[in-house]
């Protein structure tokens, strides 16, 4: 097998120890005589499985006793309307914090479920940072503000929270496990698990007891919290696969050194991409404010198109894949999860480097 | 490896052949270099899986041109509230046929979403058997009436189909793929595919195109079925796991004879279990009326609750796995879904014919 250096934005590289161990484990599961994938959710040795995954993801994000973890399907994405769904009810309104295309999704789904207002929105000046600390502080009454800490498409991270006086609920789906929360800050936390957390299938959503107390009741099981939290995600039938490669995931980042090593890592993987950037002269260029760039998703333009289109086919060639930005912005994107190797960004950058020097 | 016979209710035994198949291209999907669930959704080797199962689900049901095939995540629970949100609005009314535990929990959670209401009820008569055609007639007018064409826990299945006057809706997750579907009675059926489909992970949605036309638009985007048609299941993060492994096991009946081969077996395995049942005596019995007994969950009880659970213990070390049932009946059940050989059931027989002997 010659292995590809994958740079998609999601799903995406996952570490390979974790991809093997699955495929040794995977028709017979550790002597059971059948395939995980084929157990009842209500099975001893799945059982086992789940609630690990539970337990390792409060303990390897740091998480305190008084917040719940939850597995649910329809990733970030259904989360945009189960925010509102559960915490909102008139006279309750919430602020929502726009960043760009993601932020703009959780906001419009959450303004069909509850009354919701932009607190801040990077829009006039096309997206290219995250709000100060001092720009998202409220002083009306907002049940929670809404956050998106990596615009995923964008490239844009917030690298200082915003501390806006009420509880914050944020979307890190793509880049959750890169580094410590300060939980003290957020009412919930979620995002989808297919970036640095495992296969695509479910969204993790963090939430905490107090919050769950006062969830909506009159909503269909599946889009209640509580429902989800009571029965540790086994209100019905989980996905199976998905928690059990989250699971390995998480030991693997156990291993590794947990979340300061992989900060420690994805702070030295975007400073070598960065500094190939803003090294080229021009050739290649970033359009994001240096202190709200982000260490997950590095967004990159070139002087043409049709050099854009030529630098993604040969680095696709070249074993460096998923290249291509996101199709409703162009350029190119590099993303560079927990499971890319510094090894992955170098071969990138040394592949910048040569084309630079070839097409510059 | 010692295979074991799985009787598990769902998730579920999967043909053999698929998993290791699947365990084949596991690591490396056919010379990638990467995971099928490490690549994008949009990538093209991604997309061509995602095509071929959408296509062979509507091949292989027989489902007319004019309805479209969704994979949603959340399960059958999920449409629970997606059925009535979407396709109810005031004035517009739903009615539910109550056949046991999965009848009563859609309905219950379409009461929060729209106006319901209940047609026919088995509660009165314990829940023994599905309604007769002319038992579900309705006079007024109502949007559709819901039915669960299996009951998993309580064992009860429609052999013949209501035609009630206006569209049926139909939950069918335990018997799906197990027979033809009369599709001109019909304006949505939906199923969690972690039954007779593949693993858990998602639900799979056949619905009409002219129902799509008439669908809500207020609602967040996951919550749209007009959403997730007009985006092909892709609006966001598919569960590619999932729908990769739903494609295999399609293929999979295809190559076994399609729906009509799976009728036959899933008769001839019933028949067996039933006459075994009923030819031990009152040893063995099943509460379900005759001619509502589900061809897909055998459920069955023996004279004590001691006896059941030495009959479950038994069974476990000879290799018969998953035979106890639900926990909020007890007793016994044999699920018999279409990747169990007929030889797994033959082997149930054998123990159930020893274990007479034995204790009777």
């Amino acid at each position: 097998m010659s292995r590809i250096w994958n740079f998609s934005a999601g799903p995406s590289t996952l570490p390979l120890e974790v991809l093997e161990e699955a495929r040794e484990e995977f028709v017979d599961y550790r002597g059971a005589g059948m395939s995980i994938v084929e157990m009842s959710h209500r099975s001893r040795p799945y059982e086992e499985v789940h609630e690990a995954a539970l337990a390792d993801a409060k303990a390897v994000f740091g998480a305190p006793d008084d917040v719940r973890v939850l597995f649910v399907q329809g990733g970030a994405t259904l989360q945009f309307a189960m925010v509102p769904m559960n915490l909102l009810r008139p006279g309750l309104k919430a602020g929502y914090v726009d960043t760009g295309v993601w932020a703009s999704k959780a906001l419009a789904d959450a303004a069909l479920h509850g009354e919701v207002e932009t607190i801040w929105s990077g829009e006039t000046e096309g997206y290219r940072r995250a709000p100060r600390p001092d720009e998202v502080r409220v002083d009306e009454h907002l049940r929670y503000v809404h956050v998106t800490s990596n615009e995923t498409i964008g490239g844009v991270q917030y690298h200082a929270w915003p501390d806006p006086g009420v509880p914050m609920v944020a979307d890190m789906s793509s880049d959750l496990l890169s580094r410590p929360i300060p939980w003290e800050r957020f009412d919930l936390v979620y995002g989808g698990v297919q970036k640095n957390l495992g296969p695509a299938g479910a969204a993790i959503v963090f939430v905490r007891e107090s919050v769950l107390e006062t969830t909506r009741r009159d909503l269909a099981h599946y889009l209640r919290y509580d429902v989800h939290a009571d029965r540790r995600s086994l209100y019905n039938t989980p996905p199976v696969f998905t928690i059990w490669m989250v699971g390995k995931v998480l030991r693997w980042i156990r291993r590794e050194g947990g979340l300061e090593a992989m900060a420690r890592r994805a702070e030295e993987k975007a400073n070598l991409l960065y500094g190939a950037i803003d090294g080229s002269g021009g050739f290649y260029s970033n359009p994001v404010e240096p202190d709200s760039r982000s260490r997950m998703n590095v967004v990159f333009r070139l002087p043409s198109p049709e050099l854009e289109t030529r630098f993604v086919a040969e680095a696709e060639e070249a074993g460096l894949s998923g290249l291509k930005g996101h199709r409703s912005v162009g350029g190119c994107r590099a993303s560079i999860y927990n499971a890319m190797p510094v090894e992955g960004v170098r071969a990138l950058v040394e592949f910048m480097d040569d084309f630079l020097r070839r097409h510059g």
